[in-house]
């Protein structure tokens, strides 16, 4: 075994930062084998190294094992995933890789109380949906972090998903997690040992999300980094 | 050399997760040296590769480099940072640490032209303030792709920052970036060639963020996950 593969299994995040980034994907179906407290503290603290606006670091997570907090918010999850999950079945009934994330959401939904743990991301702080820049600010204060716990779950071997659903309600989703007024939840990160296993994800070339200097100026549509650089 | 350190001149994003996270910071004074669209593809390349609601991947990335551009942008962040930035200044007055942050924004302002490329992080879709599950799921929509390129950018060894300053008017921002009304511009990543260094940020002990079940449950307070762990 090469001198980095050994360093690898002692800490898992010393997998490259470029395999986190390409291997990362959604992973809803999860053991119901326990995850360790310090694990899951460790990707806390390395969310806490994203930047916050003014650098505030006004963040709380709230770590959830509790069956019964999590069978409440199973049950907010349940209650917008028939609205929700009802309408996206209709409008993918003929795209199949949007039926199979489809199925896994519903295989989350049905095994709420049974994931090993929730991490529900939360910011301290007023929030203002008006003007645009106060809620672009707020939301830039959190989800980098989220970002960076769901890249540290990867490189760690744990399945983890982005999901707000279960927050559709503030005030409930509140109440179950006995928040106070000035701490808003904003994502929930269901974390546990993966049934499924993690790999490559597709996307658009990236010519194709990029304008130069002025929207719509795009002479690099169809192409992908490594071509442009070559 | 080892074999690791060979593999990451040729590779920067070879860097481990956990050293790119741990030596993150928002880096505003840079260089004027030119930077390969090349390297800037690559690092949107792996924004991309970040989650997005419903898998939609919405989003757009507009690379100025155009001098007319970033005086426009740069007029529109003076304009929110001499209100800002006062108010800041007052209140950070027995701050060092907080004063030392608001010299490189004042750096970063007076030189906003001379950013090699600014990066506009933006949204394609409806927007809604309300109620906030739609505003935290699109918000959720790019800023883990934004965390992804402050990551690479880290990794590349490029300056970058994430400000949000020079969007305070939407209208305005569309107008100097010809953005349709469908596309909303989230965040702003100048980048470039660092004058400064990166290094370890200094955070709370992850006890003092972390609830167990409901928020005000803190058994760890003060202590680090290495210190739950052993």
């Amino acid at each position: 075994m090469s001198e980095a593969a050994v360093e690898e299994q002692k800490n898992p995040f010393a997998m490259s930062l470029e395999e986190a980034m390409t291997t990362q994907r959604a992973i809803r179906r999860l053991k119901t084998d326990p995850v360790d407290d310090a694990l899951v503290l460790r990707l806390i603290e390395l969310a806490q190294k994203a930047p916050t606006g003014s650098n505030a670091q006004n963040w709380e997570f709230v770590v959830v094992r509790d069956r019964a907090v999590k069978e409440r918010l199973g049950r907010l999850n349940g209650l917008a995933w028939r609205l929700y999950g009802g309408l996206g079945r209709r409008i993918a009934r003929n795209d199949p890789p949007m039926q199979r994330i489809l199925d896994a959401v519903q295989w989350q939904a049905d095994h709420f109380a049974d994931i090993p743990v929730l991490v529900i991301a939360c910011l301290r702080g007023p929030r203002f949906a008006w003007p645009r820049i106060a809620a672009t600010s707020f939301y830039g204060s959190i989800y980098p972090s989220v970002q960076n716990l769901l890249l540290a779950a990867r490189a760690a071997g744990l399945g983890a998903a982005l999901i707000t659903l279960p927050l559709w309600s503030h005030f409930l989703a509140r109440r179950a997690l006995g928040l106070p007024r000035a701490v808003s939840p904003c994502a929930v990160i269901p974390l546990g040992w993966p049934k499924g296993r993690y790999g490559p994800t597709t996307r658009r070339p990236v010519g194709d999300v990029v304008h130069l200097d002025r929207f719509g100026q795009q002479p690099y549509r169809g192409a992908t980094a490594s071509e442009i650089g070559s």
